[in-house]
């Protein structure tokens, strides 16, 4: 199975003045992408907050290799790699449109599911276990 | 002819503690969709920079109705009012799709021509003006 | 009285590939000088979150005279104009340091009180009106 | 000797829907503290661009430990580590005022010195390699 893109252009906002794409905005990109893998299986953010399910970055391995630049086509691929009782691990990088296979960023991330009061680790609503199995 | 609209998805990114999407991130969605509406008639914003012309806000008057939510998703609208020879003006406002004539929040935006280094006006570039009057 | 002023560094992430702060930070920098000088006089906004009690921008008229850059240092001005019901209106400015009277970018702002759960409009906590007066 | 460390408060700009400090923009607190560390040793990020140099992460590793929430006041911490020809990495970490030693979030960044046309590496400025060493 293909892994799950989003395309995404990039604005003035995204940019700094040494006029490439802001180191913190891939994270931006990156989360964009998660949310919207989820949501082709039926899962939405929103319903988890209203539920008291809140989901948390754990942890982030990140490598920047070529700059975006403004105005780019850019393609944010999300791949699950393994998914636990309270978390789940994505491998997600960016390529511009038209250069297949040239990773400009590329990402290991653990997404954690916390009680949205407490923050604490809980189990991961079944319904976003099983959007996520559909897509690994 | 129909506005142009840029349809938007509102983010966790773009919200705030208050549960809503922060005042000023309504501003880079405007910023997008004037970008999005120049770029249909084929003027990008890239291509002006290394021309050593940039657009800056002048000014803006904003009206905040209704507050957007995460996982919204978001019309954002651009008509051209007018266009001067160093400036244009737009109305822009944001709808919710499926509530068609809400405008959750809307604007009137300044938007002006200026050297790139010294930062004063400069007339605007004809490739421009012809992209705004093929939208207004 | 003199004007409340919070001093403002310009970092990377202020700034666009124009080279400037991009035009929607301003609002950033102008929601901090807000916060602050209503800290001042002992209120915090986290407090009136956890009330049901929310703050937020129903309208802006805002002009941008002159460009800031990477690492100025900036001055945040807020003044109060008037205290209603259930909101008040503030005069705020940016000026360089060591640039006095000079307005970079200058701004009215109507900040309403609302219901953090329907977003109604409410009348101002006893407390937040005592500290607007306490500035004005 | 004491490792460096710039206060920051936390503004609703910082903060998401879920009530936390949103997990990008750690990495603009961690920018900012990386540019007053050099600041400190004379180093200005707006003269090295304007040197044709510009600083880029490389990579980042990074771990959420506990969240930040709105008014917090944080210390972010930035360690030198080691420094190469065109690189150097440091050890970031964010503590809330009055709880010395317990970290929220902490980091590995590595920052590499490129050509700000070509975003080829090269050779930090001698006043960066300075300004690194006299903080390691």
């Amino acid at each position: 199975m293909d892994p799950f893109s989003l395309p995404i252009r990039v604005y003035l906002e995204d940019t700094d003045a040494g006029g490439v794409v802001f180191y913190a905005n891939y994270l931006k990109f990156f989360e964009r992408s998660r949310t919207e893998l989820v949501r082709t299986q039926g899962f939405e953010m929103r319903r988890s907050l209203s539920d008291g399910v809140s989901f948390v970055v754990a942890s982030l391995n990140i490598n920047y290799r070529k700059s975006a630049y403004l105005d780019d086509e850019l393609l944010i691929f999300t791949e699950v790699l393994e998914i636990k009782r309270s978390y789940f691990d994505v491998k997600q990088w960016v390529e511009r449109v038209g250069e297949k296979g040239v990773k400009l960023v590329e990402a290991q991330v653990r997404v954690a599911c916390v009680d949205l009061d407490s923050g604490r680790p809980q189990g991961m609503p079944k319904q976003l276990v099983s959007a996520l199995q559909g897509v690994s």
